[in-house]
């Protein structure tokens, strides 16, 4: 590997000739071989957001020439475009505040508008990474800002719409399956009925929710550390600075972006993002019971509840035709399991700030950001290639209802409750269906129990 | 042990003679011998306002008479206000519906009722445990309602008041602070100044959000289940009970409670209870930072960082006068550790609803009515005896700021940037003070270096 | 309340008359009103065992005459028998070093035996707390070793008896279970047929692989901290005190205890209690198999699964006979959420030792026996209540093995694996069986179908 | 895109022209684009000696040629490794029995075979990725032995050597600071003296304990489901295949491994991986004492804790010489973090299985690699570029020691209890040596303090 010296306070460092990144991110991948993890492109692409954000609202405050702050423009929209990816090698495990990340994103910029105005690599001339790109920046408010955009991003981008296509598409399938009316299980057991319909209305009330609280932590992501530079105070920022600076973030992205009203707060604590954490485990909640629901519904296709088809996807078995594995149900559970797992982790990262910094910023821009992209792709993947195939199979819903011992309720008027219970009993005792053995008891006649005993009535309110 | 007879539909219980419950409590005690955690008071009385609440509604549709609905509301107030708490025995480890619990309160109520009518423990008249305490409901919607109210009470009444007291003080103490100039650090290293006064107003700022994100959680339990009945269609209640029952209980509460949009939901998911747990813990990570930075910076008194100086409530040791062992400190901090679990429990739980129920409902109940009361009862606790209490250690502060190398950045702009790091890094080699050596290199006067080098001066954005 | 005066290093102290607790314990009640969770039973026990050890390993080593030792094990012997639980009253969120527990302890054993000797409480002669029962004790050594001891016991006195019970009823049941041959499930799907024996067999070697890892997990806990005294130098100890107090515990219980071998860690580390944890996560998950697939096979009892009956305990419903609740898989299945959060507890706790000492101590120990508690209960009235009494519903087993369309794996050596595939894709569509459509097809007869679909010959490896 | 066709049971898919992967690859491509979590190198290894086994025992037992057995050990050996991790695209979130994952490796072996012998892509010829890869073989039983052959591979290969290697520096640290006598702090207050030998004794200790918990959990990895084919009862495979291919992996691995004593366990139930968890996330634990302690212990270097001093290896600031940022104490916890974390997802999948499958294995082995992996390059991450270049800083060390009020204790002999608090109390409130007042007070000589207050023999049980 061909090599360039760059030199910083520390000495000199052997970079590899092409690569866009400098002195201070070959450190990192030298000092930190752990694991393979990444910075995902959400947060590449944040942090771009970030420097193009500082340079235009430092050109506005007159701390770096407009020429400046153009060519800082003109390669932090390559770096957001995701054409540089690449050159972002370094692994989360690193530093605890991101430096190196952010250092890491200083070089590449500054190394794309010298490339470009014709100066070698690492010259840092005109654009130098430190006093122009990272200009009024400190990591320790420029890194959490690039989390909480990031994470607005993603969540407004990919999780709010995949969410709502499966809200929607279940809310469809509510509406189609109004009128079929299917037995009720609590405790797995076999309980009063309701419509198919109903069973579906539950999930999307759960979506909906959801939608409503990922807006609730989404507030809290929009306040931005950006001004606080290195300890809060923000020292070596303009007064207007901050807020300023948020405004920009704001009209590049389209969302609500505000300044954070207390910088010590902003820099030190990682709430917003274990709040938004438990916004996500909450969702995964809810996806964990529709993904469980369906799978069970489905399951059979013989010798379970099979009250439901789901598209066939993949071949199931060689040997068995009709064997269709729930396996959008089983990868939802999966991710359901890992942002749990992912919520633990933000937990004990966010908790874990002391005095003027949390270093565990990296970490918890990995889980966050996994979590966001585990399910808004498995909402997409669970609604596109399940969801939207999802059939009653009609048949065996109504054998169940049609066997359910529970519909003996509707009896209860007519021939009295100790009858209804002996019915029942017996029915249970002896493998018969309670037609059967209300008729063979001379309780009712077939007629009789045909107009009393209607499911159909028993899905609503009807106490008078 | 003296014992009456009680029928069930599946024979005779022998139930102690005093007991206010009956056989279906009977039967849970024997079946049930799994640890010893009962359900909390706030659970009790929540289940009393539901069983109030269901009375009056009840008595208003016309589905009981005026006189029992009397009844039941006299014996609820008594359930309510706590003088027959001894006599739910039932441990959390039980039905996962939490149907023993519910029938538990069902027969108390009616004995209460019954017995001040000069009737025998388990005459069940005039006042029935199912027919009317039960009165259009299910154990399947009246046991998360009363999860619901529980939890709004606990959070209104103890949760949000502590933590609001905490915040005050530490704002006070923020606002009392604000001149004082002390060194930053970050990743536990030196930096930059800020005053004690910013770094507790950051405390300040987080508690705020928490009690944001507490009423974030708030909107979602104020969503009842009530009405649902067995598998949320509702059967055998009124049309107009749901809603109801929903205003009469925010009547008896103060708190704006309503129906829950969809029962389907309301009864099979817990989310909103996961969701508040979520509240929980963010809020538990913010007081792990506070509790932790306290501690820490009242570590010492002389090998540590002993710039805050915390309240002497214990002996520390008979040895030692003058150590003040953080004990607030660490109560909170093992409380933030069991409302993490208590998170990771909830979630699991929340997660295992199948088809029309949720069959983990009293392990929810008991988690979450921990979390809220320890973090109320700690948040107090650390108020009144720690945070009431702290007092800045001006000379270790000021021994610090003054020590740290971390000033010679305010000599950049007259000895250049080289200049003073030369002092610096010989300020450290050497173990002396900034002052020394840069008079001693002849790069400034002593008077010029004390012109320049004012920590006071590097509190707040100064870029112009 | 009557109230004596106590004096501490503080200064005086009102305790109630009748308290055998002194000063210490009660500026503890005073200054940490947080929950109600007291240290439970097994950790009151341990602590007078610690107590008693210290006490004899004193006398032996002449740091206590013979008499003041033989004072401090009579009423050790009383604390450690139980009968002093009630003057325990601290709760777990107290000082993070248990050090209030620990002087509650004291306190009490001193004036359990003053008074014994006609000295009024709180007279501390000859008995004193510090002196002679804490003698050559810490709390940060004696505390921790209570944990060790406390747990030791309650996994080999309740949870390995408790395993190891229902373990033995499951393997009975997989013996008499061996001939019923079923099908088997696998993604939740129809899958080729084993017998329920063997289905059962499964559950019994997870719990022998359990066993085996409380074993291994009893390992760190019998290594005691005891003799590290304050920092783990063991200062204020004789050279010998830490083996012989090991050895007197070992011989006071029965168990092996030995002294840890460096007691810097067994002071500022809390691994062993994490590890083992980890084990009793491992049998929760275990557990929660077990009782999963037993709910879901007694599910229905017509609309589901429905091949084992489980015993009915309680009245499922006062309208629905033959709804068993699966009520014991519900409570094991909570216990099971409870423990993994406690673990998660346990982590955090675990991890947060510094320098010399770890300060949650408290919360682990809380933790750790009540998982221990709830899984051996849980196992006991699982065992009692359900697994003793679970039965195949041998109608049921039959009716979905012979309907299964995977048995047309057998045909394929006969009629070829197209011809076989068309016979279950026929079967599946038209909703037929194997044998109906395989002889409409004429590709056998019905004699040839009986003679080679044998689901018996189909449980074991069969290629030659 | 160029591609190829390739048929299945479901029809035709388009495969891209050079993909060694087929129809069955390429289904789970389309149908589960979620994330981007690719099975780990140690997994894809894993599957290519678990086919590579089978291989040969096949042909051992004479179920598939000796030609044929060649042809797969051939490409298998390729697979392992590692040349063709490129055509191992599949995700983590797919089918829960990862069968997706297990047809890609017999659909790239086959082929790689396939293409040596001049067969085209997809010929299937003469070697066929079900018939003669899969041989004997289900997902169900191959995936999870690839689980426990990875991790157990990882564990022994990485894990082991990574934590050996830091316990023996910290093991040279503590034996080459065996003399340094230091202040020991318990509730991060200041506290009775020991060697900073002693202190990092500690951490040596916990090392070896995790060491052997590695051990304890590699027990259970050492049991392979392989031979349970599809539901455990070993259905298509010879009598003797399951022990002879465990035999086959133990001589292709070295590693001890034999056939699981029961098959239902082992394709229904994860607990060994959620043991192996619990071992990891226990050194995890240790591992967060020890980093913490480290990056405390080197705080400052003005304003902090300041006894050790690490190495600098990156540039901490531009402007602070001096400031050396614990950033691999960091990179650790954030590990730390992350891997109690993956304990809670793998808790949850761990738990998760039902009758005769766990379908979350995929999640279980990203999670359980991933914390072998991160734990292993950590450790060696935080061995070579921070302790074995922790130093004491003397000055700081000896300052605190002599500054404490605590060796206070040593006078108590002397002058007694109550003139040695009133000297320490004197000293801490006026900010004084105990000796200046001492001396002040005439209760000692200079001389007299000199002789007897002297921590070096303070820490080693001292009473005889």
């Amino acid at each position: 590997m061909q090599t360039r010296i760059e030199h910083d306070t520390m000495g000199d460092v052997e970079v590899p000739s092409e690569a866009m990144w400098g002195a201070q991110t070959q450190r990192s991948l030298q000092n930190f071989k752990i694991g393979g993890e990444r910075l995902p492109r959400a947060m590449i692409r944040a942090m771009g957001l970030v420097k193009k954000a500082a340079a235009i609202t430092n050109a506005e405050l007159q701390q770096i020439s407009e020429e400046l702050s153009g060519y800082i423009i003109g390669a932090a929209d390559e770096v957001i475009s995701g054409q540089w990816d690449a050159q972002f090698p370094l692994v989360v495990w690193q530093t605890g505040s991101g430096t190196q990340s952010n250092m890491n994103c200083n070089e590449v910029i500054a190394n794309i508008a010298n490339q470009k105005l014709g100066n070698p690599l690492g010259s840092q001339k005109p654009v130098h990474p430190n006093d122009h790109v990272n200009r009024a920046q400190s990591t320790n408010d420029s890194f959490p800002t690039a989390i909480h955009v990031a994470a607005s991003l993603q969540i407004n981008e990919l999780l709010i719409p995949a969410v709502q296509k499966l809200r929607d598409t279940l809310n469809a399938k509510s509406e189609e399956f109004s009128e079929i009316v299917k037995i009720g299980r609590t405790h797995l057991q076999d309980a009063t009925p309701l419509t198919l319909g109903q069973e579906f209305s539950g999930y999307v009330s759960q979506l909906d929710h959801g939608l409503k609280r990922l807006q609730q932590a989404l507030a809290g992501l929009y306040e931005l550390p950006l001004g606080g530079t290195a300890v809060g105070t923000g020292l070596n920022s303009h007064p207007d600075y901050a807020e300023k600076a948020a405004v920009q973030l704001g009209s590049l992205t389209g969302l609500p972006f505000i300044t954070a009203p207390n910088k010590f707060e902003a820099l030190a604590g990682r709430d917003a993002a274990v709040f938004a954490s438990g916004a996500l485990k909450t969702l995964a909640a809810s996806l964990n019971k529709i993904a469980n629901d369906v799978r069970w519904l489905a399951s059979g296709p013989r010798c379970g509840f099979g009250e439901i088809s789901i598209p066939e996807n993949e071949p199931g078995s060689s040997i068995m035709p009709g064997k269709v594995n729930p396996t959008q149900s089983e990868a939802m559970t999966m991710v359901v399991a890992q942002v749990m797992g992912n919520d633990a982790t933000i937990n004990i990262a966010g908790a874990s700030g002391n005095f003027e910094l949390n270093v565990f910023m990296p970490v918890i821009a990995f889980n966050l950001l996994q979590s966001i992209q585990l399910l808004g792709d498995a909402c997409n993947s669970f609604n596109d290639h399940c969801a939207v195939g999802i059939e009653p199979v009609r048949e065996k819903i109504d054998y169940f209802l049609h066997n359910s011992l529970m519909l003996v309720t509707a009896l209860n008027p007519v021939i009295g409750y100790e009858n209804a219970a002996k019915v029942a009993k017996t029915a249970y005792k002896e493998g018969k269906t309670l037609k059967q053995v209300a008729v063979e008891l001379n309780l009712v006649t077939e007629e009789q129990f045909d107009a009393v005993v209607k499911p159909e009535d028993m899905i609503a309110p009807n106490v008078k």
